[in-house]
Order: C-alpha cells, then sequence, then structure tokens
C-alpha cells in the first residue's frame, strides 16, 4: 500500500528538485487576457493528460525515464495582481537558474515570459530569444497598460536591445508593429522556414526559446485565448523543435497560451503534453 | 433598405437615451475571478439569444414592446486593472441616476456591483441592498486582495452599515463569513423563503437587488465560474423576481456571473435572458 | 451468423407491421424552427440511445418485451417543402388508423403534430387534445406563414374548435395568444397541477396527446431549439404520463422539438427515449 | 520557493496517512460499463476541480481544514481483468480498516463496491448496507457475467444475506429485480422519502454507505455513464447526507459513477466535489 | 456617456452607408440545408468574434481603419419560404450594386449566391465566376426541388451559360454532376492549384467570388453542415484570395455555410472572421 | 407505406448477404483500452453519419450504388471478456471468408483486429499485412496482459513471422518496441512516404491492411482515445488508400479507433465514414 500523499507530475518527472538538472513549473496567469481568458488551468490539464503519451520520444531517441527532472507544481500567483505575479515568476526562475538548473515553464498567458525572460538575462546579458508565435506582441502598450500579452516582446527588448530578438510564424499584429519589427528584431512573417538558418547563428550564444503555441493553426489547436488562422502544422513545429539540437547553448525555455476548455476534444492538451515532452529533453540533450 | 449601422440590442430595448425611462447595459469585467474566468461574454451573449424569447411576459403580464428602454452596450472596461474598471462601472451609473433614469447592469463577475451599489447609495442614502446569491461574498480580502468577486459584499457594507443587507440563497463561504453575517446582515441559508416576509418590510425604503445567477442550481445553471451545486430553481428565483413587485422602490439592479461559454448548451443564457425581461419590466412597474 | 440486413429500432419495438398493435415513427421536420433548428435528428438519436434504458417501466409495471409493436423507421420527407412535408405525415397517419392501430409519432419540431391530429380527428369526430408545452402555438401566423410549429395549436382548432384543446404547462407567447386562449382553450399556465382534474373529464371521449418536450425546464432538458427557463420538471412530466391511464381511449400521441445536438451531454435524448418508452406503454394499457 | 514534488490532494486533505482518521481514494475502474465508459476519470477530475469549493461545510458546520484526512491518491488498476481490479480494490479496503481508519472511496463504476464492502464485512459481520442510486443492481448476472456494474449489490447480498441491504431512489431495472427486492431487500422507489425512517432504525448498527450518483435526475447529474431521467435533486441528496447524522457507526462509504467528459459544463463534477466534501466530514462526525 | 444605440458590427467597418464603397451583410437563411442546419447564425457569430482579430492585415498590408465599409446587418429572412428569401437578397444585392458600391454577402446556406449572383449578372452580362467549394453543387434538382444548396450553380448557369464558371476544391457530388462539369464549367478536381492560371485568364472580365468554406477540410473547420473531408488548408485558401489581386474587376463576392455552433472551440468562426477581412480588403484593392 | 422494420446501413450497403462480395459489420469492443474509451460507439455513429456523404467517389470514380455490399451490423460482444469477445469476431470473419467474400470490419479499439487477422491468415497462409497507425502495438504484453490494444500487432507477429508486417506512419512506442522492429517488420517513422515502394513489393501475395485512425494528426481527427500530435493529413491518407489499387489480392481491411463522442463537430466521424467508403470500394476494384 502506497501511503504516500498523492503525487502528481508530468509522466517521468519525478526526480526530487535536488537530483534534477531542469524543472518543470506551471505559471498559471491570465490577467491581461484580451480575448477568451483561461489558460490558468493549462498546466492542470497537462499534467494530466501526460499519460496518455509514452515518455519515449522516437524524434530524438531519448526517453524521460533517464532524465532527472523535478517538477514544482504550479506557481500560485495572485489574481488581478499583474505586478506581483510577475514579481513571483521572476523570483522562482532565478533561484532554479541561480542552482545551475534550466527551467521549461508552461503558461498561462504570454506576459509570464517577461519575468522568466528577465531571470534568464540576469544571468546571461548575452541572452538571445527565439520566439515562436502568430502575434506580434510587440505593442508599446495595450489599452493603455504597458504589461500586457501583447507587449510582452516589446517590453522584453527594453532590457535586450536590438539584434537579439527572432521572431517566427508571425502573422497578426498593428501595422506600427510590423513597422518596428523591421528596424529592431528579425522577423519571419507566417512560416518558422528560415528558423534552420538562424539557429545555425545562434549556435554559440545563450538561447532562450518561448513558444506561444497559438502559432499553430487553430485548425489544429483550437485551444487557446486568441485563434489566428492560418498557421503552422504540428509537424512544421516538431521539425523546428528538432532544430534546436543545433543550439549549444539553450538555457531555458517556456510554452504558453494553451486554454484548454476551449478544446474539448483533449486534442489542444495533447498538443502541449508532447511539446513539453519534447522540450524537457531538448534542453537536456 | 435599411442603411442603418447594423444596431444590436435586447430585444424590445430600441428606445433613445432620452427617451427612456431605464438603461440596460453590460458590465464586461472577469479580472478577479478566481476559479473559471469567462462572464465578460455574458451581455453580448444574453443580447444575441435574446430573439428566441417573447417580448412578452405573461408573469407581469407586461411587453418590453410597450415601455422604453435604452440598451447602451456594453462599457469598455480596462483589461487587468480592477481600480479604473470600477471607476468607469460608477461613472456610467452615476450618470444614468442623474438624468433621473433606472439602469440594469448585466456583469461580468459580482465585484462590479460593487461601484453600482456606490452609486445608488450615494443618491439615496438609506439604500438597502437585496443580495441572491449562493456565495457569501463577505471577505475582508481575498488572496490579499480587497476588491474582489468575494469580498463585494463586505466592502458594500463598508458604507452601507449594519442593518442594510439581505442575504438570500447563501450555500458557500468561509467559517468567518457566516459568523461575521450574523450581526450585520440578515441572512437567509440554502434557501430563498423569507424573501417575501423581507420584501414586505423593505416596502417603502429604497432597494437596489443584485442577483449572482449561481444561486441557481447548477445543474440547471452551469454556466457560471463558481457553479456551487444544492442551489435553487429556476421557478423559485421566477417568483422571488414576481415577489419584488411589493417594493415600492427599487432604485436599480444588477445581474451578475453568467459565463456563457461553460454551457455550450445555451439554457444557461436562455435563464439570464428572461431574468433580464422579467427584471426590466419589474423595474418599470 | 446474423446474415439479416442491420435492424434498428427502439429497444423491444421488434414486431412486424402486421403483428403490431402500435406503429413507433419519425417525422424528422424542422423546415419553419425560427431560433435553432436540429429536431430533424431527433428519432434517430432516440433509437441509438434508447438502449441506455430498460424495457421494463416500474411506473407503469409493464415492459415492451410483453407487448407488439413496430418501429417503422423515420419518414423521408421533403427538404424545404412544408405543405407537402405536411401530407406525408397526414397518409402514413392516416393509414396507421385504417390499420386499427395506433402510433406514436416523434418529432421534429411541432408543426408535425397538424397532420396528424387531422388524421386522427377525421377517424375521431368528436377528438379531444391534450397539449403539453412551454409556449402557446397559438398564433394566426408567423412572420406571415400560417403554417409554424407557432401556429400549430391555432390550426388544430381551426377543425377542432371551441371546447376541445387543453394545453398545460404554458409560459410563453404572444399577449395576444393568451388571451385568445381564455376563449377558446383551456389553459393552464406555467404548470400542469390540474391535469389530473382534467383528465378526469375526459375520461370518455377520443384524446390524442401532443407532448412539446419543451415543457421541461431547459435546465434539465436543454436539448431543444426554444428553450424557455421555468418549465416543470421530469419527475412532474412522468407523473402526469402516470394520470394517462384514466383515459379510456387514447388515439395516438406524439413527441416533439428534441434536438439532440444541442445537450453533447446525452441527458436530453435520455429523457425523451423515456418518455418514448412510458408513452408506448400508456398506449398499450 | 516550494522544493517538494507537486503534491495534488482534494482541497483541504493534506495530512499524512499516520495522522489521519480516514483515507480518501479513487478506484479508476469502469471496466464492465455497458453504455458509456469513462468513469475511471472521475477521482482525477474531482480532485482538480475541489478547488472551486470551500473546504468549510456550512451544512455540517465543520471544515476540511480542521480535520486529518489523507489522500492516496488512485489505484493503479489493471485494465480488462475484472478478477485483479478487484482483488486490488479488496486489499487496499482490508489494509485502511486494520488500521484503524475509515475510507471514502471515490469509483470508478460501481462494482468497485463489491471489494470495499466485502472487506468492510470482514471487519464487521453484522453490517448493513445504504444503497442509493437509480438502479437496482440486483442481477445474477450481466450479458453472462456475474461480476457486473449490474449485479454488484446482488453479489453483496450473496454474503450479507437478507434484511441487511437498504435501497433508495431506485428506478431501473428488470422486472425481476424488483420482483426479487420485495423479499431480499428494503427498497424504496423514484424517491429517498423514508430514508430518515431506516436511518433511526440502523442508528446502532456499523453501516457502510453506496452512493451511486445516478441517482441524480440526469437534467443535472448529467455526467454518468447510465442518465436515467426522473431522479431525484441535489438538495434532496443533501438532505439525505444529512441524515447519516443520525448513525452512530458508519463504516466507511463510496461514491460512483462521475464520468466527467460527458458533461463539459464540469456541473457533475461539481455535484461530485461537494459529495465528497460532505461524506467525509460525516465520516468524522 | 456613449448615448447611442449599442451598434455591432464586424471589426473597422463602423463607416455609413453613403460613405461606404463596400456593403457588408447576412443573409441567414439555411432552409433547405439537407444535413445539419445552422447557417442562420454565422454572420452573428462572425460579427462577434471579429474582435478577437487585428483590424490590420499583414498579408495584404491594409487596413480595416482606412477604408470605408458599412455593415448592413443581416436581412430579416422568412422561414421556411425560399422563394421570397431568394427574392430579398435579390433586392437587396440590387440596390446596392445601383449605388455603385459592391458588397460582400456572408451566407447561410449556399443558395443564398444564387440571387447575389443573378444581381451582378443583371449589372455585368459578361459576369464569370468563381466558384471554392468542396461540392459540385450542379444537380439538376435535389430530391424534387430545383431551389437547393446542392443545385445553386446550375440555376446560376441557368443564366451564365458554358465557359463562365470555374470550379476549384471540388470533391463530392453524384457522377452526373462530375460528368455535367465536363462540358459545361471548368473545374479542377480536390485541390486549387489551378487557381492562379485562370486568375490571369479572368484577369480584364467582371468576376464574381463565390467561397463555400467547407473547401477547407473538415478537421480544420469543422463548423459546418455538410463536413467533407480531404479539404483544403486555411493557408491555401489564404494564397487563393491573395492571388485575387491579380483580377482587375471583382464585381461583389460571397462566403457562406459557417454553421458555428458544431464547433464549439470557436476556430471555425476564426476562419470565416479572417476570410471575411481578406475578402473586405481584397474587394477594396 | 413502407411496412418494413426500421433497416438502418451504411449507405449504399443494402445488399441481401447472399448476393453480396463484401461484408460490413462493426466490432464496438474497446475493453482494454488504456486512455479515454468509447470506439464502442463507432460504427453506429458511421451508419448514422454516412448519410452526409455522396455514395460516388471521384477518387475512384465508383459508386456504391453499383456495387453489392451487405451491412451486417454490430456483433453483440460481451462486456469485460476479452478472451470471449476475440472469439466471437474470429468466427464471423471465418465464415465471411468460407462464403468466399471479404469483410470490411470496424472497431472498436485495435485489438479487434488479432482475431480478424487471424482469420484471414488460416485462409492464406502467406499473408502479408499493412499497418497504418501512429502508435507501434508491438508490446510484449501490456500492464501484464498480453491481450491488448498495444499488442496487438505483436501477437500477429506471434503467428505471421518475420518479414510479413509492414507499418507506416509510426510516431508513439516505447524504445523497445522501437528496436524490435528493426529485426522483425518493415516500419516507416512519422510518415507514409514509403507505402508506393512498398505496395509495389507486395503486388502479387494476399494483403491484409488495418488502419487504425489515430495516424491521422488530431488536431483534424481529435476524436480517437490516444490522440499522438504530428500525425498525417486526411489527403495523404486518401493517396495511400488510393495507391493500395497497385494491390491485386486485398483479403479483407479494418479500419479501428473512432472514439466519436470525443469529437462534438462530427469531423472524425465524416472522416471515418468517406474512409469507410473509400476502402469499401478498394476491395471491390
Amino acid at each position: 500500500m502506497n501511503k504516500a500523499l498523492n503525487i502528481h507530475t508530468f509522466i517521468g518527472c519525478e526526480a526530487r528538485f535536488d537530483e534534477a538538472n531542469l524543472v518543470l513549473f506551471g505559471a498559471p496567469f491570465d490577467g491581461t487576457t484580451s480575448f477568451r481568458p483561461g489558460t490558468r488551468f493549462a498546466m492542470q490539464a497537462i499534467r494530466q493528460d501526460s499519460y496518455g503519451l509514452e515518455s519515449y520520444s522516437p524524434y530524438l531517441d531519448m526517453d524521460l525515464e533517464e532524465v532527472a527532472i523535478f517538477d514544482g507544481g504550479d506557481l500560485e500567483l495572485p489574481l488581478g495582481n499583474t505586478v506581483r505575479a510577475i514579481e513571483q515568476i521572476h523570483e522562482y526562475c532565478e533561484e532554479v537558474l541561480a542552482n545551475d538548473k534550466k527551467f521549461l515553464m508552461v503558461g498561462g498567458e504570454h506576459l509570464v515570459s517577461l519575468p522568466s525572460i528577465k531571470a534568464a538575462y540576469e544571468k546571461y546579458p548575452n541572452l538571445h530569444v527565439i520566439h515562436i508565435d502568430a502575434h506580434t506582441d510587440l505593442r508599446e502598450d495595450y489599452l493603455g497598460e504597458s504589461l500586457s500579452h501583447a507587449s510582452v516582446i516589446r517590453r522584453c527588448h527594453d532590457f535586450l536591445g536590438d539584434g537579439r530578438i527572432y521572431q517566427f510564424g508571425i502573422r497578426s499584429g498593428l501595422k506600427e508593429e510590423f513597422e518596428w519589427a523591421k528596424e529592431h528584431t528579425y522577423m519571419e512573417r507566417f512560416s518558422i522556414d528560415t528558423l534552420k538558418e538562424k539557429v545555425s547563428d545562434l549556435k554559440d550564444v545563450p538561447v532562450y526559446i518561448t513558444i506561444d503555441l497559438d502559432v499553430l493553426d487553430p485548425g489544429i489547436f483550437p485551444g487557446t485565448g486568441t485563434p489566428e488562422p492560418g498557421g503552422i502544422t504540428y509537424r512544421e513545429l516538431l521539425h523546428a523543435i528538432e532544430e534546436f539540437q543545433g543550439l549549444d547553448h539553450i538555457v531555458s525555455a517556456d510554452i504558453v497560451e494553451l486554454s484548454p476548455s476551449y478544446d474539448v476534444s483533449g486534442a489542444s492538451t495533447a498538443i502541449a503534453c508532447k511539446t513539453v515532452r519534447e522540450m524537457l529533453l531538448t534542453l537536456l540533450k
């Protein structure tokens, strides 16, 4: 008889914090979501449905059972207090990095990437960011708020500066965001075909990867707050992740914007689960 | 050929502001929702599905076609900025009342009732509140925030004081909330059977009515953020509304917490629509 | 090995036409539905989910396995041609009655009851109708069409005349319909409590029963095109059906307005299935 | 920073095994479900959605935070091997009882109650069973299998014998089951109104309570495999649970047949959550 | 305070009729739908969810905010009267064209294209039609009715004659329809790869474009009445729309067959919204 | 008036057993499903929704109306008794083959293919199997059970031996399954691009085709128990089926793992319907 309290982790992530090289955790914040909220439930749904997955990846020929990952659960973030939520995420990421571990954070809306990228940048001042998304996320502000899911990458540029941000799959935004991007970031619109080439450029520098799952076509990934038709297929995203093996120094990463209740079929959650597995293994390669 | 821009109102609410005695509007705010967000879409869904209703109420023997109601649309509230959202609602209500009209506000989460009750209280200092809900909403604060859907009635008590708040249908809260209520509000737990008697006590004073639709059993009204089983039936709520005719001075009212996407059958939205019609007619009786 | 073509009937209704006393069939027409169409799929869904039911009714202490019912499938009705659809239903009912059998028809929208009641009336000129519904269905016309689900009972009155129609559970309609009813039909509004008394009055005359399932509260029966909150419970409907045993001469009956795809849980279809079983057994009592 | 592995329990059930008086666990087995499978996911869904509940019960004036309950997670039961699944459940219950603790088991289909009642009977030979359900569950066998959800109470009778089983709310079964019950069990059909009286008879004897949630009307609880219309309301079930306080010796209990994916609104899961809370507190009263 | 009645338009379409060059309107008719009805709700859903879109198209580098489009709302079409519904659509289109404006009509089922193409043909006798669809729509009649969604293009051929109809993406129909097409229309089966070439042929003639969204694979666009697997991707459709810039004289266009309630995820509606935006901008290029 | 009992077949499959060359039947077994059960309802749903299809295939230029297929309905398989269910399927397939007919079986979970392939092998000892799937299905056992959906192809290898099994589209399994496959089967991982070449190798030998529909990407086919992202498109599967015309001796085939209730949009069922039509016609080519 198992007398331990019920432990509930992503499949194959049962290592203790001390023995792990990688920390998986959820950042259930969706306070600035403008259209359909609900990403706060993403990591819970992913953890649960991860048992429909195998722990072995035939793509990377690696198995979660053979590596040491700690699932730290979900942060307890205050509702309706954006500033404090950001601070708490920042502290958590900082401490993981201070322990010489990497993290894979699961959002939540995209704003959660601001504090995690900040923490990574503080440790690695030469940080570069690969940003895969349907949306530019480059607004100066959104409805008067400078801290918004729609301005998260712009806020990262505030400290990263020009030449550090590589955007792929972008197909929605204001005209001025597309204009601004021409001078300040690398942006591939509509597809992610140039990723391979850019990965090769970034081989030696510290890289943070942020994947907004709404880069996928909503036909195949409807479980998101702001579905933007015309996206990439899941096979294209899988290939992109395989390309990441060309990077020698991936610092940490995140996966955001699954909103499970909008896809009652469970397919969107299954996609997020597999993406988590592939990214966990990629971070440990 | 109709060459007017597309006008979209609740059924039978096509009066101009000036000719109306009553203003219907939406307050699409769900920023402090702790469990399942989504009430921001309530008024849109209600407006749309109101065309499945008749404009005539056989309960009240009145017809929306025979009265003059202005549908002001939905306020444009800032996301993630609770204080400003509250201010904007307050301003709107204040102006409606200053024009000697009543309003029926449709939430949004229950916190939207704080500014509307405040505005009513400022005009009618002897204001009494009838509060129909599953939840006490009497917390001093919730996760450190004093402005929360879970503390909205407590915040109203801050200015109304003892003896002004009448709560019905309450079946969920902290132990201390139930204790606190014993001294500061009238509270009927689990049912609304004493409403008739209290309505008779409140006959002559100015009364504001706030209806949190989650007072209904989630079996019949699943479209809400925090379903609390064991609630009243819709017929019981209809009878309560009929009782309101015993009140000589209903100042204004609100209906909150419909979250349409959690009930894909549309039944919850239909319930909200009918409640809106009955309350509109009650306010004009 | 079963070498017969796949036969698919309502549970326990496997008798041949000749040996049956009762014919069950579907009338999949929803051409005049004004709000949400879809009742055309009702009988298919009922047939399929009937296998989640028992064939035995503990309410009536009768078993479908012990009686002889023929399931004639669904009529093939023309789409968008209301007049011809009505004719075909009329012919079918006429022939069943001419063979000295009863029928239980499953709609479709409520307009399908016009030809079936007509056929019953032609055989039994002294026909009385028990009409259980949320809606009056007494319009002279609807959007200019005199053949409409919203005018079906008015059309029956055209040939039945005053004093023949008994309406229960009615809670929605135009003001003029409620006025008109006062002089031409018996109508109980909002509930069905007087059914027992009226059944006793109708003991000896030929009676046709038409049940619009939207008489049920949409909280418990959301699978319908025009959900009207404030309805009766399913236990109340079951008790009404038990009362029908007080009628000595039930001619035939119908059950209409299930729209299965609006209730993905299947509960509405389960309710329709059980109502079909209870009515089949009642017709054979 | 929380460095513990992610612990996931029902709200307020964080005690260690040793310090607890009561063990909550899931038995995720649905191998003999005849209509719609899926109860294997019940306890996971309940654990997750329990955070929409309060830990305090105003009905019993008790709080989960003030008692010591261990959530042992879900048993890992073999798929498609009914006999072994039953053995594993039996062993678990046996060990909990041997440690002088009670348990509340959450199914799974109703067959999981066979081994748990057996274990309780072995410790308390004078065991009586209160069985709340829509279905008789008294078949000698179902499709040739004697171990079936449809025969679970009959199998309990094999060892308990006559006069020990009290059935309430029963409204579906074979004619022979209803006949058989007349001689071997106490059965209230259609409602649970006599529960209070029977509770008073059972005051002093050891009692096991098994609640099949399909006793509720599927209109309010559609999330179940075999929805049977005409059931009780949730308030009636809550009152029944309050009556259980009249029992001096409740041995253990179970709650079965939630199938969460059939009710995408979450209302059925919310009902199950609240029932779990009320039963946990009842077992500790 | 906004004292205007609630205006509800597609995002960025707030121009008055007089100042607009383009009229957007809904034709909510689904009376001849043979499988799953529901397209009558398409334009309402599109208008509502258009607020999840940006007004700027990075594909065309144009912005709805910079052009003048009038949203005329939905026509009020009679239910169950196909002939009159067609007449009303015809009149509306005629008047728009008579005012030297273009229109983009949103269905409704595909039959609504018959009167709109007719109106365009009457103004431009040399009209050519680009027809993108999964279905041939070339039946002489369907279940005896010559006015049917399944015969709409055949009816257009009645007045257009040979050599005027260009069909793409067709993958379903009767054998005789495919045979007939060989002599009377240009048809690309299964894909839309030859669109570019044909656009070049049609550069100088007046062209009407009718897009049946079921040309998309139902895996990505399930929200339609007659899902036909094996369709094109949304990126392919976007590319087709980009090709339309090669046409010098697009007269008007329509987008039909979204049935929003069959896709509760909202992805199908999002696809329709984006298609509306792209087509609006294309018509104004 | 049609006086036959209600016959319900897949569209165009109304031949009697004796006149048919091909038998279509359902094997509604899902007893060993490890994640989400529900495939037992597949054939019922396919039969019903087949009426949204045309009987003519433009891909193969053949029509179901022109061939003779018998729809034998669904086998009545015992629940929870895996061994007996397998035996019954085996007997049925054996008898069909003994009558010199082919069959197309629709699952159910993949384990149903074991007895059908066994029966085909007994008649054609040189049998080769084309296996299209997301999963390896090559486990020696699953949770201790050797008869499992996860080991079905391994069990077939037990009698077929090396060199007989050709697997396509495989993207999930244990590391040891992928290792094992290297020596015992032909396996294309992730895609089905080599199918054409292998079909050419298998031109002259007897071939059985088993299609697990979860080979499709869950974005387009979410209605399955174990969704595995990264799958093929439906067009790719259609092309594969067209390739099968290169096989001179297709013995029989099956299509498994549709679980209709997980895709409430109906798109997954529509995909299964079309696959059934194409395979029926392929088997008769």
